[in-house]
């Protein structure tokens, strides 16, 4: 136990800022429900086409939600490792949160542009800095001591996940500009990746 | 206990994943409102015409509501079950959740298009799964031992009422291809299966 | 105790249907917000005239924040009382949440078009029957003797409140009929009733 | 312990408060994602000149977040300061709320309409007035003696910070007047004096 500041973790607190967390978790991953829009004024054939053409949106939606419901659970496993924590964890994971709301709007943006670069790059840059902030907090624990001695290895092993989705996510910004289509398929990647992880910590 | 992983139920962990799944719930079931929009500039007669026209709209809202609070009930009756869980519970407990969140876009559809055969369809698809990924989760809490022994009947119980809701919303797509009215008259079994069940259990 | 269902208050259940009405609570007031919305490409001087003549819709969003804000403290009083609680409650709780959810939508109306009887109407009849249904909660939990001997007394007080507040609103539903304005000039008994029974209660 | 009231702090009661109020935050804080529309049919160079021209929405997104977050901390310090409350704490604490919940609003205002002094106007109203109630808060709290006597001098710090961030955003209302961006620099001082004070805290 290194830390600089005072221990601040009492039951309350601590309970305080998982439970904040969680609300926004799950709001974020409720909202991206509200980038399906229902248009006014179809009749049948209509009706019809406008759902056989609303794939691109329901992709972008399933997409969204296993990135955040990913990063929930990595949060999940970040914070049940912590033995203590700070301020500045508090402001990290704030600023962590920050990304993870801003997520249906790229969302929303590549279904609705999946086809452009921008929307493309612009959700590969959302993702892959919340998963840096996600790797940020990780490592300021270990760095303050927040983490027990017996849990450093599994802490390690989350940090190497965390880099792993950055590091995706940052390649594919270049792909996307060059095919739209190459950059979200790039991703598969990460879901592969985050796949092996889990099993990884199972054994 | 047959975990084949190991057991991660600790106090805070197991609370993180009912509260989070209630948050959803909690913020799923809320959206709804949403679909209920109130268009600008109307005049004295106009405005009372929109609020009786809107009984479409005040339908799919209660429906939903009900649907969402009923599966609400389940996932409580499911994890009051459980002595332990694993990370493909986690798993299938959010792609359970990405449809429960779902569900405010096709009661839009049903609001606004409840006549049509494609509205019907998708919101039956919907809650359908949903209910067919909830009794998934039951199978494999009993398969994997999660459930204590005297407690198996009551989880029999609850999956087969979820077999039954499954089968009724399913077996309604057929039925609102031919007829969305109908389709829609057919979940009213639903309803009365779902009110018989609780009694029982009551017993 | 003469509960006729099987006791089923257990710590996690009974903080679970807490948690989630507590969510609703808090995300229904919060969605108020949405029903002021800021309009695309004003210049100077109208948006100075749109924020003067938004007073209508920030009186119907401070009114209905307080409208919930007190339900909500009812049911945190409600809730405070049980000792007990079976299914009939959870479900008496859902069938009010559902009025509860519904208020952004008349709180646009009258926001929108408060100088007509139908959104007058409309808000009077949701509020009215919630408080209804809150009172039916009340008295259900007396009648299946869910409330402590002890605290019979501050339940039945409760109780008087409530219908209080049920008859404040369903009595401006004529009025409201005759004239709009005085509908929501006589909402102001309720305000001035309900301040006056917490003070009646903390003495 | 001075309390005029009866002691009403339960462990169940205060629970509920406190998880309220953190819903409410956490809902306020991300419905800011909503100021952030898509529009519908761009083509490639719109899409990519409409993302260039979003800056002073993603600006305002990040400056209410930064706003929410940092009074959802002092909540967090004003709470777990407390030893006892009253009826009077929860209803500041829901007319505070209101003010909290009303930030998307001015928001997508600041957003929209920046470069005008009402948008500004409103928005520092609405902050400050919401620091002034934070501040009323525990001002009340110490004033009734709910503040454990070691914690005195914590609570008073809170409160000068609280009055600092009141002045801030008070007085920058009239220099929007004269210059709406002058306002909104203005602010910084506010972020500045706020790093300030957790560092005094943590020593």
């Amino acid at each position: 136990m290194e830390a600089t500041g005072p221990p601040v973790r009492e039951s309350v607190e601590f309970t305080r800022i998982v439970a904040f967390t969680d609300g926004v978790f799950a709001i974020a991953i409720t909202l991206l429900v509200l980038s399906l829009e229902v248009p006014a004024d179809l009749r049948g054939a209509d009706l019809h086409e406008f759902l056989v053409d609303s794939w691109p949106q329901l992709f972008a939606y399933f997409l969204s939600f296993a990135v955040i419901g990913r990063f929930w659970i990595s949060h999940h496993v970040i914070f049940s490792l912590l033995e203590d924590f700070d301020r500045r964890l508090i402001v990290l994971n704030l600023v962590y949160l920050s990304l993870v709301v801003l997520v249906p709007f790229p969302t929303e943006l590549l279904g609705d542009y999946g086809d452009q670069p921008d929307s493309v790059v612009l959700y590969a840059a959302v993702v892959g800095t919340a998963a840096l902030l996600s790797w940020l907090m990780v490592r300021t624990s270990l760095h303050r001591g927040y983490v027990h001695t017996e849990q450093r290895v599994r802490a390690q092993h989350t940090a190497a996940g965390l880099v792993g989705a950055t590091v995706v996510f940052y390649i594919s910004i270049p792909v996307a500009l060059l095919s739209p289509l190459a950059g979200q398929l790039f991703w598969l990647v990460m879901v592969l990746q985050g796949r092996v992880s889990p099993r990884a910590r199972a054994r």
